[in-house]
């Protein structure tokens, strides 16, 4: 176990976890960020950040988070690869157990662990990714003014960005691919009755097509075989990933979000939440604010407990 | 009257308006940002912003603001001068009256008006904004590492303010400056026995003297005359500049605080608010992500309307 007593470590960093750790470390909080993938998280995927505030001309995803990590690190903060499989408190001490055996200690928690989405693993999508295939509406809905865009998905957040993207794209194919949509979503009375928008019903996607880019995409089950879309947004369901956060007591709801209260804490005292792992805003922006403000109160709790 | 109906009205261009302003703006969501003063606000006076994402090296407040203004126009954001002096509602239409006498139309609206606090008008403090008078401990203290600060002010944010500072300084004096401290404030018990700070009870700050730098301030009421000090915050209490919203109905805690849920909405159905005006974080980074979920969320409401 190292010897090292953290005041804060962080689990994740993406935009959430390495702006925690800007704070905290700032602030001369010893503070360790514990990284399982790649430093920068899944905005390393994003081709072209139009909407981070600050950047007018855009900024690529690597490139920004680049900056964030460098941030981090010029204050301070520890940043190490271990992916966590344990949580464990003893006498106000937390103890984050990584799968390659190391034993990190540290006064307070924050979970800024992001979210998977389920995968259908279609034939073309990974070819074609940030050539059409996109995983967030509100990304990169406006890089598809006025084309044909389909929407792969049934949840909640599959016909969020179907209303979104039936302001900016000339046609949106709403294909909730398998099961329909549930009818308590209160979207769906006003966009069955949007001439942009088109219901596709018991249709699964099974391919990905074009040259350079994304120009159609193919289904099986429905009588449409092909549709030409410029665009094709998976906006599947979460898969919880968040088994030891269960088993910690950290409170979540039915689709796996780490509930937090106003000050990012979690059910469990001393550990806060930020980022999409809270599952609100799913941008790099609101990450960037909760993990402001995760840092800012486990800062506080530390200092109290002192 | 103006013909047009927006989308969305934003009042108050600080971090959490342009970025309310970029989001609803590049989905095609017709927007106006009303500014009352200067667009930029509060963080025009940040002399050096370290800790916002994505610039390690640190930027100046009116080069981060200019960005944003950029961005937003960028995407069709228009951005006015005007000070709005009353809201009104008809027929699901929200009317924004300005001083000038412009009428401006919006389906819905996106309170970001940020926060006033008192002044107590001290002698040099003008003289030394940003040369050691800072008015916000989160953002300034690592400035002042190593060094003597004194925190003016009895309300929870300064204690909050005493707490980080004396993390970071070496000393920090904790001037209620008129009336004491609420016995409340859990912070209280473990501040009195830290040996960096000094309590100051029954002083009144009455100058803030040095030559480039602060370099002391002098003290009337106490035995104290005069004290070394390199930094000093001023961390006083908020005024209420809202009166506008009470009688529109919008609710607001004991403090002058904008009462939010979880989507940024307000008590009044179509209001969101975002940034300082909801009290929380009070960081530029805090007030941008803010400002991204009231408008995705004031964007929703409005699709649902139509």
């Amino acid at each position: 176990m190292s010897e090292i007593l953290y005041d804060v470590i962080i689990i994740g960093a993406g935009p959430a976890g390495l702006t925690s750790g800007i704070y905290a470390s700032r602030h001369n909080y010893k503070t360790l960020v514990l990284e399982g993938n790649k430093v920068g998280g899944k905005a390393l995927d994003a081709t072209w950040i139009e909407n981070y505030p600050g950047f007018p001309e855009g900024i690529n995803g690597p490139d920004l988070m680049a900056k964030m990590e460098e941030q981090a690190k010029k204050f301070g903060a520890e940043i190490k690869l271990g992916t966590v499989y344990g949580l464990s408190k003893l006498d106000e001490v937390f103890m984050a157990s990584t799968r390659s055996g190391e034993v990190y200690q540290g006064r307070s928690l924050i979970i800024a662990t992001g979210i998977s989405r389920k995968s259908l693993n279609v034939k073309g999508e990974n070819e074609f990714k940030g050539m059409g295939v996109s995983y967030c509406g509100v990304c990169d809905g406006p890089f598809f003014e006025g084309k044909n865009v389909a929407v792969i998905g049934a949840g909640h957040e599959a016909i969020h960005d179907v209303e979104l993207l039936s302001k900016t794209s000339k046609k949106v194919y709403a294909i909730p691919s398998g099961k329909g949509y549930s009818e308590a979503y209160p979207e769906l009375k006003h966009l069955e009755n949007d001439p942009k928008v088109e219901f596709i019903y018991g249709a699964n996607i099974t391919e990905v097509c074009g040259t350079d880019f994304v120009e159609s995409i193919k289904l099986g089950g429905a009588g449409l075989k092909e549709v030409k879309v410029d665009g094709v947004f998976f906006i599947l369901e979460h898969v919880s990933t968040s088994a030891i956060l269960v088993d910690f007591g950290v409170e979540m709801d039915a689709g796996g979000c780490v509930l937090v209260d106003r000050d990012q804490m979690t059910s469990v005292s001393g550990v806060f939440a930020a980022g999409d792992c809270s599952c609100k805003g799913f941008q790099v922006v609101t990450a960037t604010g909760m993990g402001a403000s995760a840092a800012l109160n486990a800062m506080r709790y530390v200092k109290q407990l002192k």
